[in-house]
């Protein structure tokens, strides 16, 4: 899994109806990093650091098998510094 | 999920038959980025940023787990742009 | 999906019987790229401009799910500059 | 699998429940390099250098095929040195 | 599927008991480069050039669909030089 800070909402109006209404976020691996797209599982807000699961278990991570994402937010991490972890 | 461009549309006569008639999409991470290829879910047009999804949940996104793609649009951004998100 | 060149055919005479007589390509992400292996599922000739796929995908689109391909060349693309697109 | 090494365990009190209370540990691929979470399989303890597998193995090799992890720890290698292997 | 260079054999007496006998090597891109960890189906020797799978193919590759691998060797190249392929 990897960490990841939650920058914040992604509108998308125009998306496919498996997505239903979960909240899609953007995360970084590090402020100012590249962003990627994440599914929220457990309820988090701009500025946490996240733990985001990929690969096919982002999918049951999400709620069922036919959720297609392949980054979801599976916990918030208790206390996280990017420079000393 | 990744965040990507749409180029243009991509012209493969000889392909496997298994792809269809689904349209497939040249997309870069950001403008004259590394171009990949995209099936697209949604609709979109060159220009668009959209959301792509990859691995296994790519295959469903696309509209049955038997559908050959390891990357699949599955949303169109409202707004976004590449420096501030 | 990723966009590679076909550079030439590979021999290994002592593999898995799983790949059966399948062709092993060498392909590139670009002229004098790092090196991948992709199976051919659409017969290609080495200069060819192809699209393959990865993920749990390759192994569908090499012609079953138990077929252990990471990498199939799924479509041959009519005209492809790598320069330009 | 990836060859890495555990540096402390990483706490995250709101977690999905799939996790249940297997530990998750911030590892390394040398001291000093990027971070990742694993899931620990086997029992292991800050400083062990450990094969980690990734991908949709990871989620068998925590437990089930339910299990939401795309990098479990396999194995405890018996020497390592970073440089010499 | 990447071509990598058996460089030995990996202990790991504290393993997941999935694993079984089968041997695991240590594995690099080329010579002096970044190892990974790969499940052999072929029975290769240090120094050879193999052909090594990845992504979920990989488990099958390695004898089952539960086999925990995530890279195993499912062919040895007959002719290679990292040079000129």
């Amino acid at each position: 899994m990897k960490i990841m800070r939650v920058e914040k909402t992604l509108v998308s109006t125009n998306r496919i109806e498996a997505f239903g209404h979960r909240p899609l976020l953007v995360v970084q691996e590090k402020v100012g990093g590249a962003r990627s797209v994440a599914v929220d599982a457990v309820g988090c807000v701009p500025g946490d650091w996240v733990i985001c699961v990929g690969s096919s278990a982002a999918r049951e991570a999400a709620g069922s098998k036919d959720f297609p994402s392949d980054l979801t937010i599976v916990g918030i991490i208790d206390h996280w510094s990017p420079e000393g972890g």
